[in-house]
C-alpha cells in the first residue's frame, strides 16, 4: 500500500517514546508536504481487503461518490499569498473503498483517560453505534477506569442499547484515571483479548501513551489499530482546530463569571474572582472573557504578571474599583504559577501532617489581594473566591459539541477500519484528518499573546499587559513559528 | 492601490443589480485566483492614507505583526490533491496598516434587516466597541426599524454605555423589518446625514440591497464604505463557514424536540412533530437532529419527501409506531412545500375574510398524519405538534456566537477603515476573509442530500431516504460542483 | 374504629356516582367540623391490625412522637376572628401507630391519567420508594396507559432500582391517556391480579373516576385502599394548596414571555401572543404574568373580556402600541371561548374531510388582532402567537415541586397502610390531609376576579377590566363563598 | 386605635435591645391570643387618617370587598384536635380602609443589609411600584450599601422606570454591607431627611437593628413607620413559612448536587462533597438532598456526626464506596463546626502574615477523608469538593420566588400606609401576616431533627443517624416546644 510514498523510516530514539522515530513523510510540488499515519500494512504485508460494507448501507447507497479519494488531504495552512509553498498536509479522514477488517472480526475496545470533559460520553456512544450502523460491527468493549482497566478491572460489553442515552449525561460512563500505568500489560491484554481496534480518549499524556502502545503492537506485529481521539477541555492540543467539550465548557463559565460580577456589583468596593481551567493554556479563560464582557482582568498563564508597583495589578485594581466601584478578575488555573511559587517560598506552610500545603492560585491571589487592600491600602474591600472547575467539567455537551463528536467518532472508525493506525483524529480547518500521534504531542497550542485575538481581549478589558516591550518581541520570537497553527485562528 | 491586480470590470448588466459587474477577479500560478472585493480607490482617486490608530493603542501596541499582510488571502479550497490547482481565493480580513479614513472623520451607520436571530445585539454592540476602541470613532448612528428608517424613522445615537449590555438580550435593540425599500432614499438619507460607513446586518435580500445601495453610492462616487455582515439563523449563506446564530438556534431546538421525545413516549402510539427554521435549507433541522438522537424522521426542503405507498412516510411511521410505540419527527418548515400545495388545490380553505387560508406545514403534515392514521389505518395515535420557532429565534446568543459575532464585527469594521466597501465579511475554513457581495447572494446553501452528512443523519435516524437512484443521481450532477463549499465542509 | 363518631351514612344518589353518599362528617364545639374519609373498617368489620413497620426501621426508630395523632386534623380557614366558628377540618395525613396491611400482604398498583404534568415521574418513584423503603412493600405493578391499561394492556413491575432516575425524566414512564373506561372491567381486573392498594394519579375527571372505583370496590366489600393523588397543571383542584407541576409550569412559562417580549420589541409595533395552559381556570397566566412583569394584558377564562368598543381589547392594544411601541398579551386557553364560538358560528370553516376546524384561541385571537389594525385601523403591525403547552407539559418537576411530589407520595402510602380509602391526598393551609374525593371533585378551583390577586394583576399590567360595576358585584355574589377556599390564597 | 386591645406594657429589658417591651398580647376565648404589632398612635395620639386611594383605583375599585377586616388574624397552629386551645394568631396582612399617610405626605426609603439572596431586587423592585401604582407615592429613596449608607454614602431616588427590569438580575441594586452601625445616626438621617416610611430587607441581625430603629423612632416620637422584609437564603426565620430566595436556591443547588454526581460516578471510587449555605441550619441542604436523591450523605449543623469508628462518617462512606463505588455527600457550612475546632485546636494553622488561617468545613472534611483513606485505610479514592456558595446566592429570583417577593412587598406597604410599625411581613401557614420583631429574632428555626422531615431524609439517604438514643430524647425534649412552627411544616 501506497508504494508512492517516500517513506523516511527514522531511527528510533532512544528511549523509543517519539512517534517521530515511525514518521512518514510525502513531498510534493510548489513545497506541498504530507505527514503521513501509519498504515497495517506497513509491518503486515500481503493484508487482505474487503470492499466497504457501506456499500450495501441504505443510508449510504444513494451517495455515490462517498469514499474519500485515497490521493484526499488537508492543508495546514490556510492564509496564503499568490506564490507561497503549500506547505503541510494531512491525510484526509472518511470511510475508504476498500477496508482491513471484516465486520465478523472487528473486536474493539474503547477507553477513556484523565479529568473529565463535557463529551466524553458522546463520542463513545457514537463509536459503538457507528461501529454497529456503519459496519455491522457488534464486539465493542468497554475498558473501565483509564489505561489500568486493560489489566487491572472486568470490561464491559458495550450495545447500541446501552449507551443509547448516555450522551445526555455528564462524565465517562467508562470511568477514567490518571497516571502511570504498564505498556507491557496493556498490550498483553489486547493480545490476550484478541482486541484488533483501540480507541483511545485522552489528552496529551495519553496520546503519548497511545503511542506507545501502538509501538509496541507494532514491534509484535498485531493487526490491530490504535486510533487517538485527542480530548482537552483546556482546547490546547496541537493541530486541530478545536477539542470537542471547550465549547461547553466556555458556555458553562459564562455562569460563574455572572455570579461574580453579581456579587461584585453588590458588595462594598466589590472584586469577583474566579478561576477557570487551564494548566498550560487559557484558552478557556479568553473565549469566556471574550464572551462574557463583564471582566475586568483575564489572567493566563501564557502572559506572565506581576502584583506590585507600576503597571502591576494592585495598581489596576485599584483603579477600576475608583472608577467603577467593582470588578472581575478570571485566571486560568495555570497562571502566576511562578509568582506564587517565588511569593510561599519564604512562608511555606504545611498541614497538620507536615505536607506542604497546596494553595490553588486563585485562593493564594485572593489573598494577596485582601491582604493588599486591608492592611496596606487600608481600603474595604469585598472579594468572592468562584471555583466553578468541577461544576463546568460535569455538564452535558452542548449541542454543537454533540454534532463534533459524532464527527470526530465517526473519522476515528473509517481510519481504523481501513488500517490506519497510530494515529489520532480531528478537524484542520474544519476538515476532518488523519494525524500521526507526535504532531499532537510534540507541542501544546498556547494563547499567542503577540497575536490579535489577546489584543482584542486586551483591549476589551482594558487591563494592563504587564510586559515591557522587549518581553513582547523575545516572546515572539519564540513563539512565531507556532502562530500558524494557532487553535483560535480566527481572526 | 492594488496596482499589480488586474482588475476585471465587467460590463454593469442590463438591470444593474447584478454585483457581479463589479468584480474584481486576480489569476495567479497553479490555478490560483483571487477574488478580490471592491474598494474606495477603485473610483475615487487619489484618497490620503494615515496610520492605523491601532499602531498607538496599549493594547495592540505588543503585537507587532498585528497588521495583516495586504497579500495575504484565504484559500476556499481546502481538500486538496497533490497536483490539483489551487482554487479559489477571498482577501484576508484584519486590520492594515494604513487606513482612509480618520477617526474624526467617520460617521458610521448600523442597521439590521429580517428576521430575528441569536447575536444580533452582540454584532452591533461589537462593532459600537470596537470602533470606538480600536479606532476612536465616537459618531454612530443607529437606524430603526430595517432599511425603511434611514428615511422614515429617527435615528438613535449609539455609545458604548448604551450598548453596554445589550448581548445578553435576544432580538434587536434597534428594531428590525423585512420586504421593499427606496435604494435612491437611504442613499440620499446617507448623504444628507454624512455617513461614510454603513454596516448592515442582515440576510441574502438584505445582502443583496447592501449591494444596490453599494452601486448607487458607488455611481454617485461618495466616499461611503458599504459593509454587510451576513445573518441567517438557517445558515444557508454561502461560502463562509457559519452564519452567527445558528450554534445556540441548534442548541435551543433541542428543547423542543427533548419535549416532543417525552410527549411521544408518555401518550398510546405517541408521535413528537417539532417544526424547525429553515425556509429553504435543513441545516437546523439536520444539526439538531444529529445533536439529538431522538428524533426518527427529519424532514428537509432538500430532500423531496411522499406520504403514501411503498418508501413513503406513513408506512415508516407505521414501522417505527410498532416497533417502538412512539416516534419523533423534526421538519425544516420549507420541507414538503409542493407536496402540501399539492394537496392542497383542490380543498383550498378560506378565512372569514375570504383570503386564502395559509397552514404551515407541520400543522398540515400532522392534519394528514392523523387522518391517515385514524381513518385510514384505525389505528389510535396521539400526536403533538410543537412550533417553537419564535422561542428559537429570540434567546441572546451563547458563548460561541458571542465570541463569533465578536469576530464578525471586528473584521468588518478593520475593512471599513481600510477603505474597502461593497463586500461581506465571514470566516471561510476557520479564517475571516472579506468576501464580494455577489459571492453570497447569488447561490444558497443548501444540505447536499448526496453528502455524508445527510447519509450520516439517514443512519442514525434510519428514515428512508424517499429516494429512488436515478433521482440521487441527477441530483448529485447538479450539486456536485458545491460539494466542497458546503457549509457544513466537517467530515 | 373511630367508633365515637358520628357517621352519616347518607343514601346514594340516584346514578351512585357522587362520592358524598358516604361522607363521614364530624361534628364538634364552636362549630367544628370534620369532613373525614372512609376507612376499611367502615365495610369490613374486625379487620386485624399490625405495629407500623417504621418503629423498627433505623430512620425513624429516632422519631419517638413520629406517628400521627389519631384525633389530628387540619384547619381549612385560615384567616379567623376572635370569636367565629371553627369551621371545616380535614384529617393529618402521616403514618399512623397501627397499620391495616402487612408488608407482605401489599399488591399494590400505580396509574397515571390524563395529560403530562412536571412531577409525574417523582409521584410514582416516590410511591414505589417509600412503600419498599418505609413498609418493606415489594410488589408493585405499573399499569400502563391510564384506566384502560387494567384491562387492555399488560402491567409493568415497579422495583426501586427501574425508577431510580425517573424523577430527572419529564412525562410519565406508565404512559397516560384519557378518556372512557370501564369501571366493572377495573375492579375485576384488580380483584383477578389481588391488587390490594391502589394509588391513582390524575385530575378532576380521573379522581370521579377513582371515587366510583372506589365505591364498586367497597360494594364488592374488597380489602382494598383507593388512593387518589390529585394532579393538575392548571392548578384548579379545590381545597389543596397548590397542586404539584404548578411551580414547573410557571417558571418554564417565562421563556415563552421572555420570547415574546423579545419579538414584540424588535418588530415594527409589535405584538406578542403567549397561551398558556388553563381550561378552566387562569392561574398559570396569573401567575406568569405576575412573575414575568413584561406582560401588559392576562386574559383567562374567569374574566371575560370584549374586542370592539371603549374598554375594549383593541382600544387598550392600541393604547399601548402608541405609548410604548409593543405589548405582551398572555392568554390561557380556556379564555374567550364564548367570544370565539360566538364569531365562529356565521363562518364556520371544514378541513378538507368535511370536518369542522377547531382552531385554537390564541390563533382565532391572534387572527382578529391582525384584521382589526391592518384591515380596519390601517396600521402594520407585527404580531408573533407561541404556543409553548407541550413545551411546557414536557419538563421535568423543579426541586420544589420534587419535595412537594416526595410528600404527597408518602401521605399517600401512609394512607392506604393505614387502611383509609376513597381518598386524595394534599396540602391544606401547609398541612397535608386527607380529603375525600366529593370535596375535591365537586367543585373546580377558579381565579376569583373579585379577589386581590387579580385586582394585583390588573395593577401591574394596567389593563382594563373589561367589567361593569354590575357584573362584578354579580360574579362576588357566586364566587364569595369560596373566596376562602381560594389556592391563591396568599395576600 | 385598637382601644378594646388589652396593651401589655412590659418594662423595657435592661439593654433596651429585646424588642418584647413593647409586646401587645391580646387574649380571647378557648386560648385566643394574638401578638399584635406596634402602631403610630401607640405613641403618636390623634393622628389624623385618610381613606385608602386604593378605593379610587381602577384595579381595585371592583374588589368590593378588597380590604382587610380590622379584626382578622391568622392561626399560627394548624394542626389541631377537636377541644384544643386555639393558640397565637397574628394580624393579618393586608391593605386597610383608612391610612395614617397621605400620598404626597410619604417619603419612603429602602434598603439592603446581609448576605446576597435571590429576590432582593424584586422585593426592591416591588415596594416602589407599588408604592407607586397603589398608593401614588413618589418620593421613595435607595439607601446604599447597607445600615452604613445611612450617614456614610449618598442616597438614589428610585423611579418605576429604573427599576423595571432589576428583578431579572441576582444581586441588589442597593448594594448591601455586614455589620455594625450607629443607630443613633442612622434615626438623624431619618429625621433630617424627611423620611417616613423605613423598609428594611434584611436577616436577623438586620431585624434587630431594625428594633432597635423602631425603638429609636419611637422614643423620638417620630411619625415614622418602620417595617422589617425578612430575608435570609437559609430559611431559617422563625415563624413565617419560609423565606424569599429559598427555593430558588435549592432549585440552583442541584447543579452542583449533579456535578459531584458524574465526578463521582466518573473516578475510581469518587466521592462527591458539596457545601451548601446553612450556617445554622440545614434547610438549603435537607432540601437539596431530598430533590435530588442523587445524595447518600447529608450533614447538618443540628444533627452532630462524628468520623471515627462504628456508626461514624468514615465506616458510612466505606461501606457505601464498597457498595456503589461512588458517593455524594452534601453538607451545610455549619455543619461539623465543633468537630473541626476540636481537631484543628492542636496544630492550628496560620498564614504568612500570622494570621489564623479559617479552612471552611467542605475543605477540612475533605481533607480528612482523603488522609483517613489513603492513610489508614490505604484506599485509593478521588474526591472532588464543590463549593457553589457564590453561585448560587447570586442567581436571579425564580418564578415562584417572583410572585411571593411581590406579595411581601405588598404586604409591607399596606401595613406602613395602615400605621403599623416595629413589625416584620411573611406567610403564617399560607397568610401573609404582621409579626412583631422580637417573634422572628429571639429564636431561629432550624430543622428539628426528631421530625418527620429529618426522618425523611435519613430514609431516602439511608446514612446513619450519628446518635444514641439518650441524645435523640434530650434534643427532643428541647426541641419540641418549636415542633409547631417549623418552618418544614409539611408532613
Amino acid at each position: 500500500m501506497n508504494g508512492d510514498l517516500r517513506k523516511i523510516a527514522l531511527e528510533s530514539s532512544m528511549n523509543g517514546l517519539t512517534g517521530r522515530s515511525l514518521a512518514k513523510i510525502v513531498s510534493g510540488d510548489a513545497g506541498f508536504v504530507l505527514e503521513d499515519v501509519p498504515h497495517l500494512t506497513d509491518y503486515i504485508p500481503d493484508l487482505p481487503t474487503y470492499p466497504n460494507p457501506l456499500q450495501d448501507n441504505p443510508a449510504w447507497s444513494a451517495v455515490k461518490q462517498y469514499f474519500v479519494n485515497v490521493d484526499d488531504t488537508v492543508a495546514q495552512k490556510i492564509v496564503v499569498q499568490k506564490g507561497s509553498a503549500r506547505g503541510t498536509h494531512f491525510r484526509r479522514a472518511g470511510p475508504r473503498q476498500k477496508v482491513y477488517f471484516e465486520p465478523d472480526e472487528v473486536h474493539a475496545c474503547i477507553v477513556t483517560c484523565g479529568g473529565l470533559c463535557p463529551g466524553l460520553n458522546t463520542v463513545i456512544r457514537e463509536i459503538v453505534c457507528g461501529l454497529s450502523d456503519m459496519y455491522g460491527v457488534e464486539r465493542i468493549l468497554g475498558i473501565e477506569g483509564g489505561y489500568r482497566g486493560f489489566y487491572a478491572r472486568n470490561t464491559r460489553q458495550l450495545t447500541r442499547k446501552y449507551v443509547n442515552d448516555v450522551h445526555k449525561r455528564g462524565g465517562t460512563i467508562l470511568g477514567t484515571s490518571r497516571g502511570g500505568h504498564d505498556t507491557s500489560k496493556i498490550v498483553d491484554s489486547i493480545q490476550d483479548r484478541g482486541i484488533n481496534q483501540v480507541y483511545i480518549i485522552g489528552g496529551d499524556g495519553t496520546q503519548k501513551g497511545a503511542s506507545v502502545i501502538f509501538e509496541e503492537v507494532r514491534r509484535r506485529g498485531l493487526k490491530v489499530s490504535v486510533v487517538g481521539i485527542p480530548k482537552t477541555i483546556d482546547n490546547d492540543i496541537a493541530v486541530i482546530d478545536k477539542s470537542f467539550g471547550f465549547d461547553s465548557a466556555v458556555e458553562e463559565a459564562q455562569r460563574a463569571i455572572n455570579a461574580a460580577h453579581v456579587e461584585s456589583e453588590s458588595g462594598e468596593n466589590g472584586i469577583g474572582v474566579v478561576k477557570l481551567m487551564g494548566r498550560y493554556s487559557g484558552f478557556i479563560a479568553m473565549h469566556a472573557t471574550l464572551a462574557s464582557r463583564d471582566v475586568d482582568c483575564c489572567l493566563i498563564p501564557e502572559s506572565p504578571f506581576y502584583l506590585e508597583g507600576k503597571g502591576g495589578l494592585y495598581e489596576y485594581i485599584e483603579k477600576r474599583i475608583k472608577e467603577n466601584g467593582h470588578m472581575v478578575i478570571v485566571l486560568a488555573e495555570g497562571a502566576g504559577q511562578e509568582l506564587m511559587a517565588e511569593s510561599m517560598r519564604s512562608t511555606e506552610m504545611q498541614d497538620p501532617s507536615g505536607n506542604k500545603l497546596l494553595l490553588d492560585v486563585g485562593m493564594w491571589l485572593s489573598q494577596k489581594i485582601k491582604d493588599h487592600f486591608t492592611k496596606v491600602r487600608k481600603m474595604v474591600i469585598t472579594l468572592k473566591y468562584i471555583d466553578p472547575t468541577y461544576m463546568i467539567r460535569a455538564i452535558p455537551s452542548n449541542a454543537s459539541d454533540n454534532v463534533y463528536c459524532t464527527l470526530l467518532a465517526h473519522s476515528a472508525i473509517h481510519g481504523g477500519m481501513a488500517g490506519y493506525t497510530g494515529f489520532t483524529v480531528g478537524p484542520v480547518n474544519g476538515r476532518h484528518a488523519y494525524i500521526p500521534f507526535y504532531a499532537v504531542t510534540e507541542t501544546q497550542n498556547q494563547v499567542v499573546i503577540t497575536d490579535r485575538m489577546w489584543a482584542r481581549l486586551l483591549s476589551s478589558t482594558n487591563q494592563p499587559s504587564f510586559q515591557t516591550h522587549q518581553e513582547v518581541t523575545k516572546s515572539m520570537e519564540c513563539l512565531n513559528c507556532s502562530t500558524d497553527g494557532s487553535p483560535s485562528k480566527k481572526n
